[in-house]
């Protein structure tokens, strides 16, 4: 018997299919089910190798000493609602959604005591959806968040050791401040590749004269453009609140830049404090 | 005698850099000579192999066949304020700045009908400011704007012959059209990548929780908050009319996506909209 146990993925797009090729590349899980409601995504997430069983059933993860729900925001809420009154005494229930509130929540509504819940965001991946987008190595180095739902050390004890069996780190925050900081490094980028995307198309100008006049700027600016609308919009609904407000300070930010573009030294130091801040908070220059 | 003829690079940043080293690499010149108004930086231009003369002073420059001027924008116009009344008749002097409407202006006051002066903007290169920047491929399959300066065959001919010495496409564009464009498709995505960095840095939260909550995602989309703050200012001022317009497009799409954000449907359809654009006009999806 290998140090985890048994674990059971239930929604195999690109995070599902990353964390359970990641967690057989360790060798310390004893083996990874999977299930997915739709059958060829399982297909492909099996034929990525993320997985050594297919389930017919979200219900027969629970039979897995670990379940991880990896799929969009409200459908893992969903999947709370429906699995966490039968989850099994003692077995590990946790998430990979980029909200955490609402999951969180609904794991403190709908889980018995008995039950370690627990929320999680393993954050790193790619913008191409589906498995075809998984990496196994992605993980590694990155953040896995992980939110209490209660005070629950073994919880914690045991997600923390998956995080790091995927290669990740874990971090044990609180879901509130989680979602806050999120909404800032991660929901508001996605929004603003897809704002500007959407600006340089809709134009005046000839499509194609617009098309040759962007750089690998532009294309680096709007990858996150390229993530599924689908689930994007899941996971900025599931945190409006913040996300509205990370916008509110952005487009402090842009005024402020736009009333004083007349003036090059007044941007210069603008531009220098945000250049400062990214090489603090990311440690690149 | 090679075909361009000789060629003298005037600031020998990451552009100047990148621009000597790929014609000296394609043999079409028959001798790059270079100067910069710091010495370090000339050297370290000369060390990365872009020229093989160094200058004492920009008016050396004027002998060679085809001037570039590669300076900031606001450094552009003051070099070609100085330069332009003497430099000689049949010669070539164009530029590479990324805002093109007061380039184009000064050439054509200052520069002499008998001199075939053009606006240049090859769109690529990186975020690291400096010859250490610079890659000598960075140009292949780039658009190289070229922005008429008057009714000049020549020019657009022997100024097309040189981008494609470099390896990129040239493209013929008005400076007013370039500038509209590339306002949105260039300098928006450096004016929002220091301002979402702005707006991570000065949150209320724990700067090593915040930092342990980037993703990917954020370094991706404040990539181009490690450019230049000077330079970066510099552009942003010479085209700040047009900057202003693209950020007020740009609050108006986030504000738009912001009031819908607690209907999931309606930010799903805002967001595909922007996905499709950004297909579109990267040949990427």
């Amino acid at each position: 018997v290998t140090a985890l146990g048994h674990v059971a993925i239930v929604g195999t797009g690109q995070v599902g299919t990353m964390l359970g090729m990641a967690l057989r590349a360790s060798g310390d899980v004893g083996g990874v089910a999977l299930f997915d409601v739709d059958p060829a995504a399982m297909e492909a997430s099996m034929a990525r190798g993320a997985g050594d069983r297919a389930l017919t059933s979200a219900a027969e993860a629970l039979d897995a000493d670990i379940v991880i729900l990896a799929a969009p925001v409200p459908a893992i809420v969903a999947l709370v609602e429906a699995l966490g009154p039968r989850a099994r005494p003692g077995s590990l229930v946790m998430d990979t959604g980029s909200a955490k509130r609402a999951i969180v929540e609904a794991m403190r509504t709908h889980a018995p005591g008995a039950v370690h819940a627990i929320g999680g965001h393993p954050m790193a991946g790619t913008e191409t959806p589906g498995a075809a987008g998984a990496r196994a190595d992605a993980l590694a180095g990155a953040t896995f968040a992980l939110c209490p739902v209660r005070d629950d050390p073994t919880a914690l004890t045991r997600a923390g050791a998956l995080a790091e069996a995927a290669g990740a780190r874990p971090l044990a925050v609180d879901a509130t401040e989680h979602d806050r900081i999120v909404a800032v490094t991660s929901h508001l980028p996605h929004l603003m590749a897809f704002a500007l995307a959407a600006v340089a198309g809709s134009g005046s100008s000839d499509p194609r004269l617009t098309a040759a006049l962007t750089s690998t700027g532009f294309r680096g600016a709007t990858r996150l453009a390229g993530s599924d609308p689908a689930s994007t919009a899941a996971f900025l609904s599931a945190n409006a609140d913040q996300v509205r407000a990370a916008v509110e300070a952005l487009v402090t930010a842009l005024d402020e830049l736009a009333t004083h573009l007349d003036d090059r030294d007044a941007v210069r130091e603008l531009l220098a404090a945000g250049g400062a801040a990214r090489a603090r908070l990311t440690g690149e220059r």
